[in-house]
């Protein structure tokens, strides 16, 4: 019999779950979990738990249902698991650009106009995603703590009387929060990454860790931020910025892990990127 | 904000698909791809892409399709890597295990009603499913030719012709088919290895590859009797046996690889008793 060739590619919403387990299959990622490396208590068997428990949510937001309720669906389902919070920022930029391939323009534009068009009720669906899973964040701004996310659903009435859509929320937090300004800034990195992943050689997960450095390199984890500070999220740069190739990367992701510094943002950054690499042909 | 404790647990279909990414993320499985160790042309990514392409057809059977159209639809979606066949034997195991959970009966007999529920459009369905992907089988009896898989659908009219089920073919496959031996025998070891998963400890994929050193020492891996010949396949069961743990396993793990050893038709086993293992509530 002949080596039949299949057709490739999958419809928008499997490839954000296959984006999700990619991303963490890519190896090394210095201070995540990798295929090659746990946390405390924080488990590879658990990312590969949460993306198939996320499916839900994302087919909802390729069929069609509003950003905020697809998105609370794929954290709940993603939370269905023992390690907490696996993937709550990938998920909050597949979301939209999911949306965005729907309606055929997964592009700066498209996904701006996904995000755009989010309602006060998205922003209350996206309050009450955080009542799934504890997520590492901020304090809010000194006049905003009717708007902590960690009020979850109790913030409701503050959002419908101040009439805050999500795409609002977003543009409060894109200071301090890398995911929010991807949503406010026409998801630049994510698309500038996606062309990188797609340029590069090799297995996919290669280019996904590669693609991770790179963007280390770029700016401050605001994960790391929140929980180290900014001098240590500058110094976590200056050492993304020394490393030569994946070998060099190995001996970082010791060190990151016995530092305890987990620059969690930029790999919610890098899943985002493969999944608009996904839509655009990388081949696997 | 307390610590939330979700439900766990997802439907069947589900828990499949999680089961063929549990099964490949548990190393060492000496021979086969894991998370951290690929074989020539087939990399650990080709699976994930392999477990996410499957899910259309194992939420097929868990929405009540025959087991032929549920394991066909799966083997084409599996296909639409390039590291070609990924997951086929654990699918065999897994479509039938799926209605049997639907069913509410997911035992022995249970298992057993689902596969003798077959028909010859199932069998028909199931000699299609060859044309997606290449598997490595080996010759049929002399007075079978007609009925070599390798025909893929140019067979159907031998099946039609002489009424063959599904659980016909897997009856007349058993002998030098392990996969086949579990449809006919009632997934006697796929329901042994679930329970020897559920009574072990530690993370799920650490418990994998501890099931699968077992089965292994168990009977010849049919795979490694196709390729290799059965005294290779009696070597590998003794070279199995004499593993203690996990650290052990590695070395193995390294030769087997060099040595061009490929116990497959164990991983397939191992997957389907994960599947086993999560319906009963495995933790994760």
């Amino acid at each position: 019999m002949s080596n039949p060739v299949s057709e490739r590619g999958f419809e928008p919403a499997r490839h954000a779950e296959l984006a999700l387990l990619l991303e963490v299959a890519g190896t090394p990622k210095p201070g995540n979990v990798d295929r090659r490396r746990d946390l405390s208590g924080l488990c590879f068997e658990h990312f590969l738990t949460g993306a198939v428990g996320s499916a839900a949510g994302l087919r909802l937001a390729e069929d069609g249902a509003p950003v905020g309720e697809a998105f609370e669906t794929a954290v709940a389902g993603m939370s269905k698991q023992g390690g907490g919070n696996t993937q709550f920022g990938c998920l909050l930029l597949l979301v939209p650009l999911v949306k965005a391939a729907v309606a055929g323009d997964l592009s700066p534009e498209g996904a701006t106009r996904a995000a755009e068009a989010t309602t006060v009720d998205d922003a209350v669906s996206f309050y009450r995603a955080f009542e799934h899973v504890d997520v590492a964040v901020g304090d809010p701004p000194g006049d905003a703590s009717d708007l902590d996310v960690r009020r979850g659903s109790e913030a409701e009435s503050a959002l419908r009387a101040e009439g805050l859509t999500l795409s609002d929320i977003m543009e409060l937090s894109a200071e301090r929060d890398a995911n929010a300004r991807e949503w406010t800034g026409g998801f630049a990195r994510t698309f500038r990454a996606a062309e990188s992943i797609l340029n590069d050689e090799g297995p996919v997960t290669d280019r996904v860790a590669r693609a991770f450095i790179d963007l280390l390199t770029e700016e401050p984890d605001t994960l790391v931020v929140t929980n180290h500070g900014e001098d240590v999220a500058r110094d976590v740069m200056d050492r993304a910025a020394s490393v030569s190739d994946l070998d060099e990367a190995e001996t970082l992701a010791e060190e990151f892990v016995a530092e305890g510094i987990n620059p969690g943002t930029t790999a919610d950054i890098v899943c985002a990127a493969t999944f608009v690499a996904l839509e655009r042909g990388v081949p696997l």
